[in-house]
């Protein structure tokens, strides 16, 4: 991957360019036809996704020996990624953490902004910049909306550019969430994702994993959504629109008992109060989006519980010995396609049986 | 040690199980007759002492070569460590993380607790069940009494159990610093710890480290034991109950320099005023409890003398360059002890020669 | 490198000792005829710059392959870091880390004091013999002036020490980044110092970079200096007198652009506030000390534009696409030549083709 540069450099300043439709920019996202930074769910195509599931069941499968563990950590031995993670966040560190773990990377981490030359007056491009010129891989998570992109960007229009992974950017994007979440449902329904009834509950205004996952169902067929959230917090806009111009029924309700024995999968989500405004949260009644240890016996023997997590209170932990309770499982996909996705990022998926 | 389930899961809510006598819940955290999670010092029975003894000796003489060291650390490079440090701490971090590392295992790290998910509201038994799902053995120092044990306790009880190492749990608990002290004390008498007359000095009442290691006592023949402290920080009377039960001598005196002579080994511990309650340790003059450079000429030619560290008045700077002063080696035997107990854990002590 | 003991240890107190003129006590901070600490930019003879660029230009070569990368990897696989940043530090920080990773060391890190047992009233002096006992070299940042030279110092009074490396220590040494910095100029003049004509912008007085590769200087011929900085932050006279001394030629004035055409290599520098006393830094105007986008076409076309970084706004950033801009260069320069470094200290350099 080294000293290849992306072909078509951006001529345009960063606002500009920043303000393009995805579909206008992502191939300056791509390279020899593969994505090279990993920045949207919209780059998660369907033949992609695909890829991903399999790079991914096979590098568990092969894991599950010490060599067979040793020679996957031997794939990237000579790599080296760092995670910036400019935002608190445990599980989507240890998750992409670990994930270089098993490939073989040597990590650094900057996980505290405090600790970094920004308190010296530097600018975030030099930042980012200056991580860059020590390793192979940046993997960050920033408050700022577009701050991954941004990096890419940045990257890309220099000599030397690395791939670029987005763990959160703002509450826009989070597109390896997205990826793990539609993962689990694929090993859940065994690669049957086409026909389900997904229930999405909670805050669903302000959770981008919804959101992510909602767009990801273009590429599956005869799939039907329900929306379950308090009125303050419904789905926005946009994706309703994205839905109704991709064919995908939907339904929007506050009575989360009435579409429990419908759903194939239940996706659970908190309350996103760390968005708030002016503590709009606290004026709203959450406890009917809650899912209790006496609605397991509403729900149908297939149905799977889904949460990205961290929870609160939207699901009892009583529930989680229930089989159909699968978001540790969840949690856990999550280390195993960003794996994954790692590993086609650096094309090195074909060795890897 | 994949998918292997602990045999008897509890059946109890953790409240009754965490009031049980050790003896009584001790087997649930054990595995195919070894130890599986190591949470107490009670846990380390002579036979298991004699076996990381012996580890630990070999891992040091074998990592001598870099041919050696090379071949220990490719035993566990397909095992990944999480450290989880929720108290400060410099050298029980360090010493499990090299530790590790001498046995080529993958790392990750929180250190800090305003860096985790725990801010957004999370469990603590939420925390804890998701770093398990990415790594392969859990090393925690918490604040709260009982937290490595209840961590044990949760994973033991899921479909996923993973090895719990117990580094610091409150006040009750650091059976590793009892097994680095007992290690220290075998390696300095040559394997011959029966006989001994070991002085203990300090703040005997809130040190964890001179509990336990009276406790390790049981284990060896014609111990006797001789306590110094203020009367204000005298040692418990549960540890003077447990060794009249097991028949080992001991007296107690504020007179320091009355049983130096007589000492083979002298424990030494600050005050541990970070328990204080409302300033009583800034009531108490600890002077008459420190080991000064004229001390030297009062004990034996072969005594010994130790400090769990960090110090700070208790021995004077001066007196580290005499050979009878051993607490720098003790802190690097605590290395080489956990290395071996990981190994242990994982069985793989066999194949250290 | 086990076991062996300093021959010299010194009978001086530390007050003493400290105070002695650095090249009657150099020959402390060597073992066999090489530096084995590396704490001061006086110790970088030319004989030794040269031996570090040959190792660092065979790292880089020999990396560039998997294969390489994973031989150079294998060299150090049995020793362990300890990174001791006392300090905020990003750069640094990231350089030396990856430098050890590329030469397969084991990393620990402590980054922040506040986790550190110092919060237990533990001495500097033990907690640096603590991370020692641990591992086998000691990389540190501190704010104190000397203290990288105390720990050395320390550590070699003992019977175990290990080597240390300055990553910068109060305002006074920051070996390493002179080093990255001579590095670079031989680099970018393929071996061709001798005779350059070096300009040296900002704040002079405070910086220390500047500091150093003046005194650098001395080891190359027909090397001129100008100096370019407003009055209140001139070159201090110590330098002055070194380079007179030492023949060589310098020009002070606070006229950037009068130098700009004669200079071969122009070393921008940053304001140092965080050194203010009470708000110096504000009273001056810096602006006639930036080098801006129209300035390219004052400048010859061979010539060089470094700076340590980070930056505030001393480099217009619409500089840096220009190819005399190296100073991104320059950064990642810092991680070959740190690895190098660490492979000579080892002793390891013969084994890199």
């Amino acid at each position: 991957m080294e000293k290849t540069i992306i072909k078509n450099k951006s001529n345009q300043n960063w606002e500009d360019f920043f303000k393009l439709d995805l579909d206008r920019k992502m191939d300056f996202y791509e390279k020899d036809g593969k994505i090279y930074d990993c920045l949207f769910a919209q780059q998660l195509s369907k033949e992609l996704l695909e890829s991903l599931f399999d790079i991914a069941d096979k590098l568990r499968k092969t894991t599950k020996t010490k060599e067979g563990a040793d020679f996957i950590a031997s794939l990237l031995s000579h790599k080296k990624a760092m995670l910036y993670f400019a935002q608190p966040s445990t599980r989507t560190f240890l998750s992409f953490l670990n994930a270089c773990h098993i490939l073989g990377m040597k990590t650094s981490e900057i996980r505290d902004s405090s600790t970094s030359s920004e308190v010296k007056g530097e600018s975030h491009d030099d930042t980012v910049r200056t991580f860059s010129s020590y390793v192979d891989l940046i993997i960050m998570r920033h408050p700022a909306p577009g701050s991954a992109e941004r990096t890419a960007w940045l990257l890309n229009n220099t000599n030397r550019p690395i791939p670029v992974l987005n763990a959160g950017s703002g509450k826009d994007q989070h597109p390896t969430q997205a990826l793990l979440d539609i993962y689990t449902l694929h090993r859940q329904f065994k690669g049957h994702i086409d026909g389900k009834r997904i229930v999405m509950v909670g805050d669903l205004k302000r959770g981008r994993t919804v959101r992510s996952l909602s767009y990801l169902m273009k590429n599956y067929k005869n799939i039907s959504i329900d929306f379950v959230s308090p009125k303050e917090f419904k789905m926005e806009q946009d994706i309703l629109d994205f839905l109704k111009a991709h064919n995908i029924p939907y339904t929007e309700t506050e009575d989360f008992a009435s579409v429990m024995p419908k759903a194939d999968a239940i996706y659970m989500t908190r309350i996103q109060d760390e968005h708030d405004a002016s503590g709009e949260s606290k004026k709203v009644d959450y406890s009917p989006f809650y899912f209790k240890e006496e609605h397991l016996k509403m729900i149908k023997s297939s149905c799977i519980l889904l949460h990205p997590l961290p929870r609160r209170f939207e699901i009892d932990a009583k529930v989680d010995n229930d089989e159909r309770a699968v978001y540790w499982r969840q949690e856990r996909n999550g280390m195993w396609i960003r794996a994954a996705l790692i590993a086609y990022i650096f094309g090195i998926e074909n060795k890897i049986k």
